[in-house]
């Protein structure tokens, strides 16, 4: 795995216990696209599919976690907050194991991203972020998240 | 505590174990709103205020159970599923019990909730929930839930 997926993994147990308590673990790097996984089995709800909050709480993770490798990658470091975020879920979710993937972001919104970064040390990126299975998505979620420097 | 809220307790701890782990209580009855909190330690993330999917899940949850006892005082008993919600994140939630309280539904659209449940089955409530402090709301949500008939 990846050094920055490595550290990812090391901040979301080091720092967000109920991250841990979710069962939440980066899955191995897949197109360009970060992904995480999580049993279904604590995060169930009373009819045995996944808990919505659970749901949400991956998806926000995920997208997360893009923006930090994002950063890494660029040699950068960034304060990274979620200020808004929307969910749709379609069907339930039932598998034993859960996956939520990143969606890549427009390479000239990610162009803009960095650059106001690096001009203003503030910058902002919308993120979406999947749950799929082979019918189509299952939950559907789009984040805004605020990164400022270190 | 009031038995329908006693079930709700029951049903969460029972059948729903991520809010277990996430320390979520139902807290008492007041203004004919459900609150229900939560420890900020277990759900911290890595600047030490609150992760924001467990806002939402914490969120998620006070919807779910404010139409579950919406429904039980009606003596009806449906299956409670949130569709869709949005979640604004307007500043970091650092104080070590969370609170999140449900907004009251219009009466209006609570009437038409009813009866369409008792004529067609199946009904839908939009449920707006705050976690708020003495300057006003740090988070707003909106949630989609929809009810059928058991």
């Amino acid at each position: 795995m990846d050094e920055h997926l490595v550290e990812l993994e090391k901040t979301l147990a080091r720092e967000m216990p109920i991250c841990t308590a979710m069962g939440i673990e980066v899955a191995p790097w897949q197109d360009e696209r970060l992904a995480m996984r999580m049993p279904l089995d604590v995060n169930r709800n009373h009819q045995y599919s996944a808990f919505a909050g659970s749901l949400n709480a991956l998806c926000t993770i995920v997208g997360w976690g893009t923006i930090f490798l994002l950063l890494s990658r660029e040699g950068l470091a960034g304060n990274i907050v979620i200020r808004r975020s929307k969910i749709r879920y379609f069907r339930p979710v039932r598998s034993e194991e859960i996956v939520a993937r990143s969606l890549p972001a427009e390479p000239e919104e990610l162009a803009y991203f960095f650059e106001l970064l690096r001009s203003k040390g503030k910058s902002k990126l919308d993120l979406s972020t999947e749950i799929c299975d082979d019918q189509g998505p299952l939950v559907t979620f789009k984040g805004s998240y605020v990164v400022q420097d270190k």
